[in-house]
């Protein structure tokens, strides 16, 4: 049927079928066994989630209920969780017949890679060697959703394009990668990454680049009819767009410190959305005859500035600072849909559904160098000596940093999440080359078909016909009923 | 017409009027009057949303405005909120043609009910027998959209075959029974069920089967061709899922305790929730040649964990105990879809439009009965003594009481809820079975056309044709056009 | 073409241009440029975003981060941010293809609202003379979004008929009368205004029908055929419906006194919504034969109670006060969609897309007479004395007034409010009718054709083919189709 990867062997080259009813099931059912047995292991309820509170409390002179971090963090939690099921879910319905598949897989796996986030982040970052146990609470559950927000991005550059149990293998792989690399950054480099431009955005996109280029389809034109949006999905599109936009101040303060940290994180992140969302609205304008607005660049570059705010968000960069910032991520966004994107998938064989590289790879690259500007320009007199300490943590064995030497920790940590995507990418993308996960044909993508039983429509697809050669049975049959008035 | 129930007398058997223009405004008018009048003889703000509160302050030695309970639940009110008006509401417009009843006649149900919920809800739990006033606050506001959400479950269950009146009627004593079955089980069993699995699940879904059950209707395969979803419809229902899913957390532990008890309930409800996604969809698959998705499983059976999480939410359940819940509350719900739901019409005559005896019924007993298995097991060791008196509020009259008695109470607490739901349910049924209400048709239910002036849609529905036996204008108009253009 | 307003020069009747690559892009670009260096030079953080923070909470002996005010107020602040984005945006998408402009503009214009009204609003009401400086924090974000509320429902006035070059311009302005506006009435004359009834709603309201009424064009039945809703475009009106209304209880506690105040403001809101719930229901059944309900008023006047109770919500009306409010209010607002709006585009040439003035102004209006009465009839036994003081802030140079000085001031305000909007309404529109805004010709008004680039859609249109009198390529395909079919 000619949809093999050129150069691959004959084993890649059998009939494409994607029929998942062994896979799906024992994927979902041995993980989810796996899940509760670890769980069972290792998790269990932090100090402040446990019965035993009230004996904490008395114990560390904690006066109030409200001290609890729950109070502090889980308003910011449930914002983020939104940006995830249906920020994410929704900015990818905007495909005419893949609206199932962008909502329902992500859906799929967030559910999961929440549950292998706690406990890879976990073992990374808090088990406690005494007991053996890692121990989870509201913070937990907002860095389990972090995580899960990579491989949601790396999904958004194969969306249409691979198979749920794909989408399942791709996230175990994923969470494993992200909390590798989340570890070196923020603990063995000592970066500073709150909203994640880099643990997050930057590895995601380049983890779905990746994968993206080792599962190049070279005749994915033969489903290029459904390649695109129609008009009500670009508006539940929008639903995406706005929630991911809305929420991004909480995004970007969920995990910082308490009082001025958070507080200072929100507001630099609405400022950068705010200012991209006016350089978004220019550039695509100037980009179209007659200047009409293209629907993708709104969906998607607005966001940019928040992506490019991860990093940053918590230091003084200022509020004119935070307004740069947005202003050149929406210009260069909009650049990439229009520029690069069609270059990746010409030149680098790099094909990008929702174009994670515009939104994700390269503002998450923005926000890391910002980052590392702004944390090796900070001086004692913006931040008070104990604010510096604070925000840059510089205590115990990083008591000694210079900011200076922040800044270039900074840009390292970088390149450690460009590094960990790109090759984590390609190595997965292997895996995944695997003819046994049930990936759709070349002519089959983007296509809700596949994979769902889907009502039967009134609102049909008229172009269909000249692909398929033949009427349904439903054209038929108003044809039918519209001949007969005719007779009558 | 044939829409007689079977073996009702000739008083049931006449033609249905379905013109609520007196009806409607009336009921709405007296009710809304009624409601002003008692409001104004009963409801009060409490001691933390009256002016006074500055004196309550010094009087109880509050040294903070942020220990108002306003602070400690109005952001989980919000989430409950969205989910009682979006959650419910989307959810129930995956119908093709019955969007508006149901997102606008759950708006319209929902806010009646929560000022009568106010009402009945104070008499029972929190009148001043001194001054003969109810004293509201955030958590009477919490409360109120519970006691909702279970009349909006049993809407679920006769959704698109019952008028806007008899919602309200179904409404009207749905709260009143429920405000005696919480008073009951929370009061006077001392049963702890902070989500409600037993007092809003389990009630609310065997009170909408049991009114179902009444109103069964053997010709309702005149209207099955509306009785399902379009691609569009399943996609506005995902707006619903998402929100229930995500907020559910805010759900259990709105009103638990302060501290540990509300950040132990929202983590154990993220888990079963996110455990209940990956056994849906194994079963999903599974059960379908090819393994192909159903929309209907994925909308509902993923809220499963949610559900059977109500009663042990705040409980030392264990992080992998959720999961364990959630685990099985998943598989059990889609069998619930693929084989209870058509078992029920075909052999109990209950038709249950959207499945609440999968999604509430069936999950919030397990739900009760985890909660009793918890309870029973508490130890000690586990909750410590503060955490295990806290928990289980063993206190006052209650004091001696010990977890293995309190394990019966919650089992015996079950049996109550499931009681008040059927026979209410049967009770209200018979109410509504007066010809008085204009309730559609068999032909005419799951249609908006009876109760909604509807826009005139360029998307009509084709199949519509063959059932009524003639053109609509629409249609001819096309026809003609379609026809001129042949013969030019 | 026949588009030219009557009465107007030569000067005004050229052919419409509507290319907007130009315009749009330069005005986006200078302004955004223009926030930054006006950001640069006067905008810095709070002392409660600022990194100061822990030395500020030493020296104000603050014991707590809790204590910072983005805990008392960033859950609301986000729920407003729905409101504005999601809420309004959605709320104007029922037009059957003027979606995308509802949602996307409404975009562009909150995001340049926001930066300029912290710009406006920080010289008005917190520049710092001392330093030069306006110092933000959530607070501040919360006013911005709430001043952006107002250009927002003047949009609704407007809608359809405007380029977005206009749009921005009408914000520009909208702003600046703003908050000279909210300058006079809550700091010279000291009214209070929690909730914005008279500085929101009802300057908004006024505003936007002041711009209608210069920009009144006599054939806009050219695009009647597109001043309409089709199904599942007034579905998508329903999300923005249920966000503003679920979130109106935020939107009007916001800003209120911490404790009590924020308390008692949500919860009246909550109330007067809920009852204008009923009556709405009611009279829209009423006005139509066979009592059909109505969406637009379901979408609109159930928000009427939200907008009444903006100035009372923080005052001791009393929770049946806030029910009557209520009652009232949705009366009137259906009354409104039934006979005014027909009045006002008759009779006064005011063309109202949305129905502000039955949604915002009216029910401002009305909202600003409950408050002024509720003031003057303040008691001390009602609210204590220092209750008294702290709502009402008789502090300072204020210290004297009596409630009844109070209300009458309250009064006065209204007036101020109304003044602003109707004649800064006129003044706008004056400019907004210079002909080089590339605002769009009677027959394509209503259409984002002219706007956006448009998907190439399935589900087309056919009325269209009476009025452009050609059948469009799609459509022949179509037909042939058809015709081949019946020849087989």
């Amino acid at each position: 049927m000619g949809n093999c990867v050129e150069g691959a062997k004959g084993y890649f080259c059998r009939p494409k079928n994607t029929n998942v009813r062994l896979s799906l099931p024992v994927v979902c059912f041995v993980w989810q066994i796996a899940m509760i047995i670890l769980f069972g292991v290792f998790i269990r309820y932090d100090e402040e989630s446990d019965a035993h509170w009230a004996e904490h409390k008395k114990s560390h002179n904690i006066t109030s209920d409200i001290e609890n971090d729950f109070y502090y963090r889980y308003p910011s939690f449930q914002d983020v969780h939104v940006m995830i099921f249906v920020g994410f879910g929704f900015l990818m319905t905007f495909l005419k017949r893949y609206s199932f598949g962008a909502v329902g897989f992500n859906f799929l796996v967030a559910a999961f890679g929440i549950q292998w986030a706690l406990l890879m982040q976990g073992w990374f970052h808090s088990l406690d060697l005494v007991t053996g146990k890692i121990y989870i609470g509201v913070e937990s559950m907002i860095n389990a959703d972090f995580c899960v927000a990579g491989c949601l991005i790396a999904y958004g550059a194969v969306l249409g394009k691979v198979s749920p149990v794909q989408l399942l293998v791709m996230t175990l792989f994923g969470v494993t990668l992200f909390a590798v690399e989340e570890y070196i950054i923020l603990d063995l480099i000592h970066a500073k990454d709150a909203g994640g431009s880099m643990v997050i955005h930057t590895f995601g996109g380049y983890y779905g680049l990746g994968i993206s280029w080792v599962l190049y389809r070279p005749n994915l034109h033969q489903s290029k009819r459904l390649n695109g949006s129609v008009y009500h999905s670009d508006i539940f599109a929008m639903i995406g767009t706005l929630f991911l936009w809305m929420f991004w101040p909480s995004f970007n303060s969920a995990i910082t410190d308490h009082g001025d940290g958070q507080h200072r994180a929100a507001m630099n992140t609405y400022l950068a959305l705010a200012s991209s969302v006016l350089t978004t609205v220019a550039i695509s304008s100037l980009s179209q005859k007659k200047g009409k607005l293209d629907m993708v660049h709104i969906q998607n570059a607005t966001l940019a500035g928040g992506v490019a705010m991860g990093t940053a968000a918590e230091f003084m960069i200022m509020p004119y600072g935070s307004l740069i910032v947005g202003f050149f991520c929406g210009i260069l966004s909009v650049f990439g849909y229009i520029f690069i994107t069609p270059f990746l998938e010409k030149h680098l064989k790099i094909q990008d559904t929702c174009g994670v590289h515009n939104l994700h790879a390269m503002p998450g690259v923005i926000g890391g160098i910002v980052g590392a500007i702004t944390a090796a320009t900070a001086t004692e007199s913006v931040y008070s000596r104990e604010g510096l300490v604070n925000t840059f943590d510089f205590e115990g064995e990083f008591e000694g940093r210079t900011v200076w030497s922040q800044g270039g920790h900074q840009a390292g940590a970088m390149c450690v999440a460009i590094v960990f995507g790109v090759f984590g990418g390609i190595l997965v993308g292997l895996i995944l080359r695997l003819p046994i996960w049930g990936d759709p044909a070349d002519e089959n993508c983007f296509d809700d078909e596949v994979y769902w039983e889907l009502p039967e429509d009134e609102e049909s697809i008229p172009p269909i016909l000249e692909y398929n050669n033949h009427m349904t049975h439903k054209h038929q049959d108003i044809s039918e009923s519209n001949f007969s008035v005719e007779q009558s």
